[in-house]
């Protein structure tokens, strides 16, 4: 006698084999405690206001108790929707009545792919991007399609010769700080890449979680605020790299019918951003000093940043290429020819530190010599050990 | 001159010509001040226990600042899946690694139709059944197909048939105190329902809000929890009409590969629900006394259910039909021939007083004579006087 075969639920094609991954292996390897990982987008817990999170929860439930523990609307609770139009207004004039609230980026990007994708849909992207963007388009169907970048963003003539041979959906850009490289797009670029899109009749998505996170104290004004943008740009911003990831709040900025689409989307989705968070993060918004706090976490990054690419810096081979961000999390490596990171990592692992190799970023492509290293979250006498340790890895491989 | 047509964003087919739906006019119509409204199934605010929830936000911002503020992982935080484990292995032996969490129960619905549905599956539902649920499948593409009842849940013969006919993906199912009929399967009709689903190899989503708020002191073991159901059920729980709605936690009970399915399209979806909220609804379930909680609401909202049933049951006319639920939150009148619950409820809200028209919980040929009312909202001298002025609209109405 055998027992009876298990029964199978049914699997969706979008989902059909992605029952694990080699990221997930990749994030449980660096969570060793031995290891010191450059692989997460982490920030540092020690910079978290936590006082004045606590403080905006007990105000929350003490003056807005029971309204905080109804069912809310789909399109977010009004204060949240205020506090965030008052803070993309610094660039771009915004009604509370054009922001629609979402449980992080991850949803507002699901929630846009929601809206707008059909199967077979393409949607151009930066080459390398972020890798959740790019699952959340494909589990709609969606074919992605690098755009060539260069250390100012995308290139614009790369990116109107791509628009007129695949006549995609949408462009996805990040355009500040970007995931996974750390580069951004300066103002004359920005300028281009809209006149791409406003002569083509494109429309943008535009994710902005890191924006704020400047080490030089400039920040750039986003692609939807050119003339003529706005109104085919959905702008994402996101609470997780600013205030706490755990809190799980961001919101889409967009204008016209869309917004409705948005929050049937977001309602089908999830029904509400939990109403509790909301109102405290508008609480956090109003009586806190947001700009002060992302300062001094600008700050703190920025010596790290130093700290990681002084270190790394001399170590790489002849060849390789590394971003120097203005803000942000993130520093991406090219270590060139003849190298694979994801066939480095394992070495690298056993030495005690950990990256993320670069090749998951591509939608098509990959240059498998590339890395992703967060710097935010090690303090710069740990990243210069972990680095020293990084750089004999390389150079056994480079020897190899 | 004239200005140029402003940029049309992309709309995918499964939200096309929902901008706006007249369920959303209704709430908006039921809001008013000088209206009563047993449309929405809103908890009674007075009911939550506020200072516990405040409590145990506090607790977790106190003693797990840090972690309550950073990134989590996409099946829960382990806490939490425990609680939830015990919970659930009341009636199913469970453990935290067979609970994922999610943003309340429509993330739930919806994280299950990603992970399960292809374009053109089918998918059996009660008729009538909870419309939101439609939602999130539909937006999936499936095709909805609804299983004739009577007043003990679906008809075990007619679902048989319906799975011969059209091989559905799932099978979802609301066994007690349902929505919108407040409806209750009993022991013999869960059994002969398994064994249908059994004997057909056909996969169950079975969803519970409302199973602990029952009247009687009864409550029924899931359907899942019948030999050979729990490997093919995903057993859906939610927060929302026990402890806050608005603090959006839920969990989807599983076993085997399909935990892993789940898991990933969680991640792609929202990456994670809010760790403040989850860390905060463990320590909940941990220190306070949810059964005693649930038992209080439970008496309050019988004494509710007997008011609306008392004042409605003499006004309807000869040949309609009303249910008296054991529990949960809903009651269902079905008028019968010649009325329009939909037509009637402008006269309705004219006198003060709105109900959801049924023919929204129908996925095909609904009875349009049917209507929803919560009795959990109001006390009970508002509930007689509203239902009054119901009961003339509907003899108004009759008399046509």
């Amino acid at each position: 006698m055998t027992a009876p075969e298990p029964f199978r639920f049914p699997v969706a094609a979008r989902y059909a084999g992605m029952e694990s991954s080699p990221l997930k292996d990749i994030f449980a390897l660096a969570a060793r405690p031995d290891v010191v990982s450059f692989a997460g987008g982490i920030p540092d817990p020690a910079l978290f206001e936590l006082e004045d999170v606590r403080a905006a929860y007990d105000w929350v439930l003490t003056h807005q108790g029971a309204r905080s523990l109804q069912y809310g609307v789909s399109e977010g609770e009004p204060e949240l929707r205020e506090q965030a139009a008052r803070r993309v207004s610094r660039h771009l004039p915004t009604s509370a009545g054009q922001i629609r609230i979402t449980s992080g980026s991850q949803e507002g990007l699901f929630v846009a792919a929601q809206a707008m994708l059909e199967p077979g849909d393409v949607v151009l992207v930066e080459s390398p991007t972020y890798l959740a963007a790019v699952q959340a388009f494909a589990v709609h169907g969606a074919r992605m399609i690098g755009v060539e970048t260069d250390d100012h963003g995308v290139i614009p003539e790369a990116l109107e010769r791509s628009i007129r041979e695949h006549h995609p959906k949408f462009v996805y850009l990040i355009p500040t700080f970007q995931n996974p490289t750390g580069r951004t797009m300066g103002t004359d670029r920005r300028r281009e890449v809209a006149e791409v899109l406003l002569r083509t009749g494109t429309a943008l998505v535009e994710d902005d979680p890191y924006g704020e996170l400047s080490f030089t104290g400039t920040t750039f004004p986003p692609i939807a605020s050119l003339p003529g943008m706005s109104e085919r740009t959905l702008l994402m911003n996101s609470m997780s790299k600013l205030m706490s990831p755990g809190v799980r709040i961001g919101w889409i900025r967009a204008e016209g019918r869309v917004l409705d689409t948005l929050a049937v989307a977001k309602a089908a989705i999830s029904m509400q951003s939990s109403v509790v968070d909301q109102l405290t993060v508008a609480r956090y918004l109003e009586v806190c000093d947001l700009d002060a706090h992302v300062a001094r976490v600008s700050a703190v990054y920025r010596t790290r940043r130093d700290a990681l690419s002084a270190a790394l810096t001399p170590l790489l081979p002849p060849g390789a290429h590394v971003t120097l961000p203005d803000g942000g999390m993130f520093l991406w490596a090219a270590l060139g020819e003849g190298y694979d990171a994801q066939a480095m990592l394992a070495d690298a692992v056993a030495a005690g530190v950990a990256y993320l190799p670069g090749w998951s970023f591509y939608a098509d492509n990959p240059d498998r010599s590339t890395m992703r290293l967060s710097f935010v979250t090690h303090a710069p006498e740990v990243i210069g050990s972990a680095v020293a340790r990084l750089g004999e890895v390389i150079a056994a491989h480079g020897a190899r």
